[in-house]
């Protein structure tokens, strides 16, 4: 295996050579709780430490040339946890956006605005909006609900746009390769139309504790995966 | 781990007591081209020999009191494969289909039957039909497409009946446990609505080298899953 050498967030990191890249990746940051429990924290200490990863995750798939990334932010399920988990998991989405925001990527938010949950700052990523040298696109899910997504279709269109196309998550793509971290094996609500043929790979680790390894395991599964889309 | 011994199929065999079992599971039975090509068969040759891991699956689901199993047949992407394959795995579901129906079992087909494709012998189980004693529900997919299952909620109904529980899958609940040979870890569009939570698991041996084995580390792997729906 060939590696790049990359200067990533101001280290140089040795990236393999791949054969084949998923053209949008969509990530499940799972385990933010679990890892705050296992040190000894509270629930609700471990999302702070969800930032970082992902602006890694951003910065190693800009670097090698991946087209698109999703984000799960949180969902309206999410929200029925406790207000402090929730403030922390909102604050969390806020400032990973923010920090997007200072790179290059064309941002765009998806999810339920017409609730107080939905924070007023991201308002403005509803359309996408190009940052710096624009590029990759970089989408979140922020107060996401697969329902509201799929009834959307229904519910906000003239007869003539009533189609699976027009859900409210209509502006993103087939995901390829779905990541999620903390070792469950399952969508949680995430994107059911863009997800039928994606390929999964769950990481055992929590998401606070991210490493580059990860993200390389998933793209050497991926390039060997037999692309059929369920033919 | 306490077992229980239960005759199925003429012989005895060892099941374990589980603290928890799944309500409803979905089989995905990937693999019987490979399984085929692997022992120097032509690809369609595996199809039949994946109707006994069916009934297998059946036997030990019925004796262990599951209340629902969903069997991927076959889906519309499927039929873009060569006649041979195609008239291959739509004879093995076929003959599924018959061989549960004499057992007991409440047997529901889901499919698109305005085709060619969809065999004539199925269309009477496409409203639910009780064999023998009935109790354990039975679903096949036949011919079923994900876009055709969701589109049907927006074509087939009236206005007031345009709602994401009007899909053509309507009468399958969520999924609690999906279980998928073969080694990918896809959907491959399998009832993207009754998935959004669901536990995968994925059983690397193709579909008709299947033991029981299989489907006792999957439930296995579920008993200690922490069930959230998303929250």
């Amino acid at each position: 295996m060939a590696f790049l050498s990359k200067e990533i967030g101001g280290y140089f990191l040795d990236i393999p050579k791949f054969k084949r890249l998923p053209r949008h990746i969509a990530i499940i940051p799972d385990g933010n709780r679990r890892w705050a429990l296992n040190r000894g924290l509270e629930k609700h200490e471990g999302y702070k430490n969800g930032i970082t990863p992902g602006l890694e995750v951003y910065d190693i798939c800009e670097k090698i040339g991946i087209s698109e990334i999703t984000f799960f932010g949180f969902t309206q399920d999410n929200t029925k946890r406790p207000q402090i988990q929730r403030k922390a998991f909102v604050d969390a989405c806020i400032k990973s956006v923010q920090e997007i925001s200072k790179r290059d990527a064309e941002i765009l938010v998806i999810g339920n605005t017409n609730s107080d949950v939905f924070p007023e700052e991201l308002l403005v990523y509803t359309n996408r909006v190009k940052v710096g040298k624009g590029k990759i696109k970089i989408n979140f899910l922020i107060n996401y609900g697969w329902y509201w997504d799929l009834m959307y279709a229904f519910d906000n269109s003239t007869d003539s746009k009533r189609t699976i196309e027009n859900i409210a998550s209509a502006d993103i793509p087939r995901i390829d390769l779905l990541i999620r971290w903390g070792g469950r094996c399952r969508l949680s609500g995430m994107l059911p139309v863009q997800t039928v043929y994606s390929d999964i790979y769950v990481i055992d680790e929590m998401w606070p504790d991210f490493k580059p390894e990860h993200l390389f395991n998933a793209l050497e599964f991926y390039q060997d995966q037999d692309i059929t889309l369920g033919g």
